[in-house]
């Protein structure tokens, strides 16, 4: 039988989800593993705080526990919730797309520069970045200052991610751009295109690291 | 109106309540502010797992907006589950309870060493200590071996602390102790006396923080 | 007998000790503990450069010795002069007001930025920083350029510091603010509500601390 | 045209190549990507010393100019030579197996420890780490003291494998370990059973890495 | 007989060898020790990228190995290539530029920024001052965007590097300021004079480095 | 006239003068530069605390104001006192004898470890190698608990020296020695045959990099 990937949406707004889900179809080969998108119906509609994070927990447990038949997880949002959990409660392999994100970040630069949408989530994100052990080779998060739901708007959204993104490798010194949000992940190309660095989308590196993981089998 | 710090134990065990309670007796004046303990019915029985941390947070989140007569807040577990969310929630001052005894080891020692319950734990808490930028202060962390529902065999918890301390102190250089858990609350003088050396309990120095901070006006 | 904060200005200006002294006021509550603010008429007139620290020393530790009435002690420059040397002279507790509201901070935000009052200041503060393993969760530090003597005039010393303290959060990414020197305590509230993020006064800081420590009976 | 992952040892041993190639069959999917191990006739006999390491890289680089058939490339020396030089001179992804070996080890635990051939390799891995701002997450590095050509007696290198893992990690905190030289690679699953925590071989690492980046269309 | 400092230059521009050598002359004293300044005929000619730095080592070696009669090594240039592997192949003395200049600086200021030629040799010296262990004493790293050959316009150079000598200063808080290039040489005390802060030219602070150590009899 | 280094050993002891004053002698030449060593008569008898460190630093800002004779200065005591403050005071080079002896170090292996003499000392020691920004360069710091009046047992100084070197670099990796204290110059030799890797005296490093450094007339 195929393997399978699961791709968790933590928060319950089905239009997050079927993008995240278009934005793995360059991800699907015909000989797998399979790649299948979830949202959690019962999660918050967005994760915009550190509330929000923790409440994706319980949820994205239960979805978990309820499915068997994946071979290697993902969690697609950008505060990794519930991935050290997941982590002690199963065997296979589990990525988190922030860690993911940054692990791939370091193979294309020397200093990684996150775009988040909100400036209120930064102070979260260091502390994350510091219990990786890696605020050395960060070189800055700035904001766009759009929440989850004004994401939609893609010509603004794109225009801020490029000022934003200009920023971090201009002022901050960053040589290689991660986006810092699920809801993002239509522009990676444009993006990196304009900037002239690589640019990393959270959930493909994520998805392709899993991938990847599922052809050791060291279990 | 006297004030009131609100300690919030957030496990289901009546018996780690009233340990902390106890423990709190020293830090109360007739003058006040009141001390206040209370457990979550519905929280984890123990945290001993980055899972029943996570599934404390959202009981601990309903306790204190239940709550609108605290001036200070302070989460009593070694995991500090839900302080940045609460933080985020209110202009109250919040204390985790391994923030701030490693912010008041910082004021005894060159480097602190932890006891811990479980060696599962100790990842846990290098993520959090990386989290807090302080890795550098860290002589290392120590695990008892003894759950939180055998903690009560308090002759053999006593012993394995003296000689995880020891080793704490002798390997690793750690100048000043951290009592990683709750639960090991009334063994602090004697252990101090012991290793010669600072011990911290770590919900009385958050309780003592929260004691000077109400006397700011800062908000 | 009541408890006794002596909170020691290692300079010999009396304006600074009066100043430090009314900044005390909100801290202070009939039922104790007493803080008792002094000045060294031997001290150096303000501190400013490395000799001024370093000579502070001497007679702070002159002034301690012929005090035993005091239950704490908190010394109230940001360079935290002889902080070390009085801690291995005594096991009451000692606080320095640079330490205490960096900590404090960390308890505020992600990252601290410093307003200090002389560029020439900043790299003995970097020392510091560094000393306490706390470089990562440093922002920046900035100077308003306006010496301890004319720190007086109010209006151009506050216009000053909410330009530099504008600049650690929209340019260095601080999310809470300290105001690295004694003489400006006049400024916190107005400032906070200038800048919209926490602003740390140390001296109020410090003697916070103390206030909690002394409940501890931990030596 | 099939994809193709081309792996090269640098050194000139051809049972070391050989070595490699058995490591990747469970990597090789019928449906791709190819996986080919070469060796380098004209690189040094073994990488024993930092000038073994810079003398790998010319004719390291000659290979690779001579194959323009390769989509991502890996090269399996855990002193990761030439990688930032090829990264430098081609857009498709490049992986070195130290560098790959600690990424993956982030994922998987807290603490890395590294069994190293020689104790003079050491300070060249630390130096390493130190680039990759990854000292935090080291527990120790530790030398099994067998050179290159003797790794062949596999029940004595074997033997001292087990024993210094578990130096790692009993004494050093390690949780995961990386076993720091491609011609151990024999020895993981036997070593993590014997061991109880996971242990990251570092060329199935990378191509795993790289088999997961191939999906990716990020040039 | 007469010690004697040999200093490579490892590019095989002849302009550059007599540059070098024109800058040692207020490091000679009739007594010695001598200080001779050769080039590599077949070294790269210029050093620019990761691959020039590695195609400079096994010319490098190749020069030490028909020189017998040097009591020290100084590598002049900003990569420090193959310091390390020579430090493995001879007793005496060996000095970088890069680490001799970063070491000399931390005696001078509190954080250190260096003016590069070219933006791209950024990402080469972060992962240096990492692997140095050093990152947190660097104010930042900064580009004036002009080739090894071009450096010859010295009006234009020199221009350039108060330009960006002087954003380290302001903007990153440098407050000692490195020459990142051998080829720089000429600038050092014009540039201090216009900065205001200490500046360290590389090969004089390796030479000088060496001058020292060559009084110590350590071997 | 001869250039002129004055060293300066910031305590009362004359035998310790004398000691450091004979350890000059290989680094005296006929042709200069002189090497001066003078003692503090009203400096403390042995620096052992914190307090004594910064009760030497009036009486050698005292002993320089009175010498305008020299051209650099060396502080002769493992902590360093007064360092920065002298580098305020004059345009002269000054160095101190730890971070000259830790900056060499950096230059002769990948990892220091310190021998000190009393282990109340490695608080001290730890704070500032942080201030150094040197943390992660740093093996351990170890004690031989004999006080600077009992170093003259030479024999049973030296037994004590071989067994804590030995578990800086057997337990702590370290592989290159720092010994901590002036007065224990004789033994550098002996040590470094004993142990089989790099021993820093640190005067003589100081002295060295002094030496060097007059070579340069950069200010």
């Amino acid at each position: 039988m195929a393997e399978r990937i699961l791709v968790i949406n933590p928060n319950s707004l089905p239009a997050v989800t079927r993008a995240i889900d278009e934005q793995m179809e360059p991800l699907r080969r015909p000989t797998g593993p399979e790649i299948e998108v979830v949202g959690l119906p019962d999660g918050p509609p967005g994760i915009e705080s550190q509330e929000d994070a923790d409440n994706a927990i319980p949820p994205l447990l239960r979805a978990v526990r309820g499915r068997n038949d994946a071979d290697a997880y993902v969690i697609a949002c950008y505060s990794d919730p519930g991935l050290n959990t997941l982590r002690e409660l199963t065997n296979r392999p589990v990525f988190g797309i922030a860690e993911s994100a940054i692990l791939t970040a370091l193979t294309l630069g020397a200093r990684f520069g996150t775009i988040t949408i909100l400036r209120k989530a930064i102070p979260r994100h260091l502390r994350y970045v510091g219990a990786l052990g890696l605020t050395q080779r960060m070189a800055g998060e700035r904001a766009i200052e759009i929440g989850m739901r004004a994401l939609g708007n893609e010509a603004e959204t794109f225009a801020r991610m490029v000022d934003v993104g200009g920023e971090l490798r201009d002022r901050d010194g960053a040589d290689v751009i991660i986006m810092g949000c699920a809801g993002m992940a239509a522009h990676r190309a444009a993006l990196q295109q304009e900037l002239g660095i690589p640019v990393v989308e959270p959930t493909q590196a994520a998805v392709a690291m899993a991938v990847g993981r599922l052809r050791l089998d060291w279990n």
